[in-house]
C-alpha cells in the first residue's frame, strides 16, 4: 500500500498545473466574454477562438489526449490511476478539458469507437476526433421515459436492406449545439422482443444525415451552455448504412456498460477538482471579508465548514483513486461496487462544498462574478447523468446484501 | 389557541385560488414565451403584456394591494396573519405577486413610504405605486463590503445646501431593470462619525436623476430575471432635494429594521408556497414515471422524502403564521426571535424540497421545462437576502443564551 | 387562528411549573440515589418512597390524572390541546409523570379500559389505576416478528368454554418490573383465518395469573429502568375468563388504533419537554465553560446549534399542538397525517438537541452526572415505539400521494 | 500509488481473522455472562477468566503486542500502516484488543514508557505491561475545567526534595477499575508561571500510593464498563520519587502530543471495525425480517442506508490508512492535518452506521441482545476523547486557511 503519486504522475501534474497557470486561469474571463460577445452579436453557438488558440499549445506541451488508455494507437497511454489526478486538475475550470482534447462526451465516444468501431468507423470518425478537428455526441436519454432504467428506451432502429432506419426522440444530447459536432452515437432498440438487455444497439449517425432535427437547446438552471449545448433531437426516418452499427445488434447495453467505468472516474475527479477550487475560493473570501469586527474566517461556523470540506474532499479523492486503481488491476466488473460508490459520493460532496462557498461569498456567490454558481449547476446534473444517485445506491446495496 | 384560518381568510384564500386557477397557471408558459420572444427580438427588458392584462382583472376581483396593513389609506387592510396565507398562494408562481401589486421590493417600499415618507413623498411616489403604474427599487447592498453587517455600508450622502449629494456603488438592486422603475430608496451614510447605528440614512432618488448609472444586470445561476433584473448601480454625484430624506438623518438603520419584519413574513410564506408546489409536482411525477417495473412513487426512498417534505412544510408554515400572529399582537420587537427563526427555516426548507423535486424529475428538473430550477435559484438568494443564515442564527442564539 | 394558550391552560401550566420547582427538581438526585441504594442492597425492583410521598401532594394540588379526557368519570377532563402543554412540562423529568398519575403505559391503559372495558373491568382495574394504587402494562411487541407490521403478531388466544387460553412470548413489556403492576392488557390473535385486521383481540390478564412468567428485564443502552423495567414475558397456557376480552373478538387492531392518537401526543410533548431542558442545560454549560480564552457560548459553532435547536423545538411544538387541536376538533381519523408527522418529527428533534447538549458537556454529558444520556437513551426508543419512523413516513407519503 | 495490502499485512490479517473466528466471537456471550455473574455475586470489578484464558493463546499464535512499533525491544514491530488493518479487526469486539495486549490505554502508556521512560521506569512498569501481567491508566481529564484546552489543567505537582507532591482531581481515568491496574501516568502542572505549553509535566504514580483515592465509577449511557471502568480519582498529597517524572519538567504537553498520533489511528481503525460489524448485522437482520410482505432488505430506504454505509466506511478506511502511511513516511507533525481529519470522520461515521443498524433491529437494537447499543455508547465517547470534534475541526480549518 502506497499513497504517493508515482513519479510519472507527479511530472504530468506539474506540467499540467503550469499550463493551467499560464494559459487557462488567465483566460477564464476571456472565454466568458467571447461567448457573451457572440451572444450579443446574435449567435452564441459558435466555437470560441480562445479554445482553438489554446489547443495547439496543449498539444505542443504534450498534454493532448491524455485520457487515452494504452493501445496500439496510443502506446504512451495512461492508466486510469495515472490519468485520474490530471482529470482533477483540468476539472478546476469547466472548459479546460476541451483544450486538452479530454472533454466529455468526446472522450467516452472516442473510447467507444476505439473498442467497438470497425476500422472504417475509426478512420472516418476516431482520427479527426483524436486530432480535435470534429466533435461528437452521445444520444441515449429520452424525454418520454425514465432513463434511469435503460431498458425503457424507445428509439427504434429497423433494418431495411443495407440500412437502418432510426426513429426516436432524444434529449440532453450534450455537444450537439456545437457546429463542429459531426458524429452522433445513438442508442436504440433493434429488437423489442429480445431479452431485456439484448434489445439495444448503438449506431453511428453523422449529424448532417437527413432526419436529424435539432429541436431546441435545454437549459441547466438558467445556463444554455452555449456553444456546447444540451439539445433535444428528433430522429425521423434517419437512414444510415448497416456498417454504422457498433459490434452487432443487441450489443448496445453492454457497450454502454463498458463505456461507463472510465467516464465515471473522469467525472468524479473533475468534481473533486471543482470542489478543491470552491474550497480555495471560500478560504480566500473568508480571509478577506470582515463583518462584526473580524474576518469571516475567524468565525467558528466557517471553520467547521472548511474542516468538513477538507475531510470530504480527501475521502472522495482516495475513493476515486482506489476505483481507478481497481479498474486498472482487476477490471471494470470487479470494480463495479467501487465505481458505484464514487458516482454517489463525488457529486454530492462537490455540491455541498460549492454551496458553502457560495454562502461564503454572499450574493456574489450565485452570480456570474464567481465560477461557483455555474459549477453548482453543472455538478447538479451529475446526480442524474449516467443514472441518478438512487439507482446507484440501490445497486450498491444489492451487492452488499448478497 | 386555534389552528383554523378565520372565515375572512378562508374567503380570501378561496377567491385568490380561483384567480390563480383561472388566470395565473394557464398563463405560466405565456409569460415565459413572451419574455423569450422579447429576448429574441433583442430586448428582454420590457414589461410583459400578460401581466399588464391581468392586473386590472386582479383589481376588479378585489385582489389588489392585499399586503397593505390597515391604515387611513387602506381601511380594509389585512393583518399580517390574514395576509400571510395569501402570500403563500401567490408565491406558487414567481411572477404572480406582481399581478396583485404585491411583489417585492415594491411592497416593502410602499410600506416604507407610508410610514416614513412626507405627504409630498406619498403623493408623488406612493400613490402611483399603489395604482401599479410605476415600480420601485431598494438600494442597500454594496459589492465592496460584507452586507451582513449593515454598519459596513460605504455609500455617502453629503448635504450641500438644499440638496444631498450621493456617491456610492450598489448591487442586487432588484427591479431596476424594469423601465417602469421610477423611484429608488437608497441607504447610505450621512455621518460616519455618529454612533454605529445612527450613521445611516435613507433617501428617495428618482431613477432618472443624473448620475444614476445602471452598470449591468447580475445573474442568479444563469438567470438574469429580465424584465425585473438585479442591477449593479453606480451613484455618481447624484443630487436630490433634502425633502427626499426619509424622517431625518441617522434614521436609516431603524427604518431598515422596521421594514424587515413584514417583508420576511412575505418572503417566508412565498417560500412555503413554492415548497408546496414543488411537493405537488414531485408527487405527480413520481406517480407517473415507471422504472424497474413500478412507479417511482412506490419506492421507499421517495416515500421518505415525500413524508419529510410534508413534515417540513407544515412546521415552517406554523412557525411563520405564529410569527405573523406575534407581529400583529405584540409587535416586531417582541417577535424578533420568531422572525429570525422563520428567516432561517423557510428558505432552507424550500431548497431541500425543491432539490428533491428536481431529483424526482431527472434532468427535466433542472431544465426550463419545470418551474423547479428557477425556484431553486430564487430561493437560494433568500439565504443571503436581508442577512445570511449565519447572522440570523447568531442573533437568535444570543437571545437564547441571554 | 390564535397562537396563545387559553387562560385555563396558562393557569394549569403555572400550577404545574410551581410544583415542578418545589417538588420535582429538588428530588431528582433523591430519586436516583434511592434506586442506587436499593440496587446496592440487592433489589432495585421496588417502588421508590420519593414518588409515593409526592403523589398525594400532586393530588392535593389538583394535578392528578390530568390526562383524562372529559367523560362521566372525569367531568373536569382536559382536551388534548389543554393537556398537551402540561405533558411537555412533566416530560422534563423522566419520572415526573408518575407523580401526577400521568405516566405511560398506565395512561393509555386507563383510556383503553375507559373506552373498551366492561363495567366490571372498570370497577376492578380502572378505579385502582385512577387512584394510583396499582400499575399496568401493555403487551403487544413480540421478539420473533417485525412488530412494525401489527398483522405479524403470533400470540394465540384460544377460547375454551368460558375461558381464553393464551400462549405467546412478548417483550418490551414496560412496567412489568414494578411489583405494583397488577394488570396486563395483552394483544393476540383469536382467529388466524379472519381478514388481516380482524384476527387480533385484546384481553385483560391479571399479572399474577398462572403461566405469566417474567423472563428477564431488557436494557436500553445500559439502563434497566428499574423499578419500572421493560420485560420479556412468557405467556404459557394462561387462562382468563371470557369477560376479560375487550369489546369482542377481532377488535384488537381497532382498539390499538384508537389508543395510539392521544398516546402519541403525550409522547411527543414529553419529547419537547426533554428537548427544552437539554437546550437549557446546553446554554448554561456553554455560558459557564471557558476554553481557549472565551466561554464556549461565544463560539460560532455553538451559536448555530443553539439557534437550530430553538427553531426545531418551536416547530415541533406547534406541529404537536396542532395535532392535538385536530384530534379535539375533527377526530383521530382525520388527524391521522398530523399524528404521523409528530411521531416522525418529535423524537428525531429531541435526539439531535440532546446529542448537541451532550457534546456541549463533554464527557459529563454521557455520564450519569447530567440527565442527558438517559434522556437520549429513552428518546431513542421512541423511534421504534408504536412503529418505527420508516413505517410512519411510508404511511404519511401514501396519504400525500393519494 | 498502490491500494493493496502488503503480503505481510495480508498474512497477519488472515491469522487474526482465524483467531477471531475460533476464539473471540464464540466467547462474546461467555464474556458478558461472566461479568453478569460476577455482578450478581456482588463484585463486577474483577478481571474475567475468559480473557485470561485467551491471552496465552493469542501469544502462542504470534498475535501479541502487535501495536509495538519497531524498536530495540520489538525488532519485529509493525509500521502504523501494517498495524492499522489489524486494529480494525480487533475493534469488531470491544474486549478483543485486550486478548492481544493491544488495548487502550495500555498501548499508549506502553509507547509513552518506551519513548519517555528511564530504564528503571521501563524495567519496573513497561516489562510487566508488555507481558500482560499488569494494567495501567492515563490520568489527564479533570472534572472542573474544559479539557478540550489542555492548558486548563489544574492538577498540581510540587517538588519537595526528592519527591513530587501531587494534588488534583481527575476523571474518566479508564481502566482504574481493574484491580490489576498498577501504574498511573498523571498529567499535571509543575510550573503555572511557565509559558502556556511548558507548564505541564507527566509523572508515574503507582496505583497503590497513599493519597490515590478512587472516588467512583462513571457511567457511559448506563454502562459502567466493569471490570475496566472509567473512574473519578482524587490525588491528595500523593508523593512519588522525582525519578518518576517523565523526561523532565514542562515536557507534559509535548509527550501528550507525541502519544496522540498512533492512538488516534488505533481508535479510528477500531471505529471502522465496529462500523463494518454494524453494517454486517444490519444486512443480516434486514434480509431476515419480513414486514408488509417482503424482507426489509427489499425496501428502498434501507438500501439507501446500506449504500451510504458502505461509501462512508470505505472512505474513512482509506483516510485512516493514508494517515498511518503518512505517519510512517513523513512523521506525526506533517501528518497532523490527516490525523485531525480521521479523528473527526471516524467516530461520526461509525455512530451513524450503528444508529442505522439499531434502527434496523427495532427495539432489539438498543437492548443488550445485540452488540450495537454498547458500540454506540462507546463510539460516542470518541467524539470527546482526545479533544472534541469542534476543536479538531477548528485546528484543521486553521491549517487550511493558512
Amino acid at each position: 500500500m502506497d499513497f504517493d503519486y508515482s513519479a510519472k504522475t507527479k511530472e504530468l501534474q506539474a506540467r499540467l498545473l503550469a499550463f493551467m497557470d499560464e494559459h487557462i486561469y488567465p483566460n477564464e474571463s476571456v472565454y466568458l466574454e467571447e461567448i457573451a460577445a457572440n451572444r450579443a452579436k446574435g449567435n452564441a453557438w459558435i466555437p470560441t477562438r480562445i479554445i482553438e488558440e489554446l489547443k495547439p499549445k496543449a498539444r505542443a506541451a504534450g498534454l493532448w489526449n491524455l485520457f487515452l488508455p494504452k493501445s496500439s494507437r496510443a502506446p504512451q497511454g495512461l492508466s486510469n490511476l495515472e490519468y485520474a489526478p490530471l482529470c482533477e486538475i483540468m476539472g478546476r475550470v469547466p472548459w479546460a478539458p476541451e483544450v486538452f482534447n479530454c472533454s466529455a462526451p468526446d472522450t467516452g465516444n472516442m473510447e467507444t469507437l476505439e473498442r467497438y468501431g470497425s476500422e472504417d468507423n475509426k478512420d472516418q470518425w476516431l482520427e479527426p476526433l483524436l486530432r480535435g478537428e470534429i466533435r461528437s455526441a452521445f444520444l441515449m436519454t429520452e424525454p418520454a421515459v425514465a432513463s434511469s432504467d435503460a431498458t425503457n428506451i424507445e428509439c427504434s432502429m429497423r433494418r431495411e436492406g443495407d440500412e437502418y432506419v432510426i426513429n426516436g426522440r432524444k434529449w440532453w444530447s450534450s455537444g450537439v449545439g456545437d457546429p463542429r459536432c459531426a458524429i452522433l452515437i445513438v442508442m436504440g432498440k433493434t429488437d423489442t422482443e429480445a431479452p431485456r438487455h439484448s434489445q439495444q444497439s448503438m449506431i453511428l449517425v453523422p449529424t448532417n444525415t437527413q432526419g436529424v432535427n435539432v429541436i431546441r437547446p435545454l437549459t441547466i438552471f438558467g445556463y444554455d451552455d452555449a456553444p456546447h449545448g444540451h439539445m433535444e433531437v428528433e430522429l425521423k426516418d434517419v437512414r444510415v448504412p448497416v456498417g454504422n452499427l457498433l459490434v452487432g445488434e443487441g450489443k448496445g447495453f453492454s457497450i454502454a456498460q463498458g463505456r461507463l467505468g472510465p467516464g465515471r472516474i473522469h467525472h468524479c475527479m473533475r468534481s473533486i477538482g471543482v470542489a478543491e477550487r470552491a474550497l480555495e475560493l471560500m478560504c480566500q473570501r473568508l480571509n478577506k471579508r470582515v463583518a462584526f469586527g473580524k474576518p469571516l474566517s475567524a468565525q467558528g461556523v466557517w471553520r467547521e465548514r472548511i474542516a468538513e470540506s477538507r475531510c470530504m474532499i480527501e475521502q472522495a479523492r482516495l475513493l476515486t483513486l482506489k476505483a481507478a486503481y481497481m479498474m486498472d488491476t482487476v477490471g471494470n466488473k470487479v470494480a463495479q461496487a467501487q465505481i458505484a460508490m464514487i458516482k454517489i459520493v463525488a457529486p454530492n460532496m462537490s455540491l455541498q462544498i460549492i454551496d458553502w462557498a457560495m454562502q461564503a461569498h454572499g450574493a456574489a456567490g450565485i452570480s456570474g462574478d464567481t465560477p461557483l454558481a455555474y459549477a453548482y449547476a453543472y455538478q447538479r446534473t451529475l446526480r442524474f447523468a449516467d443514472g441518478p444517485d438512487e439507482v446507484h445506491r440501490n445497486a450498491l446495496a444489492k451487492m452488499e446484501l448478497a
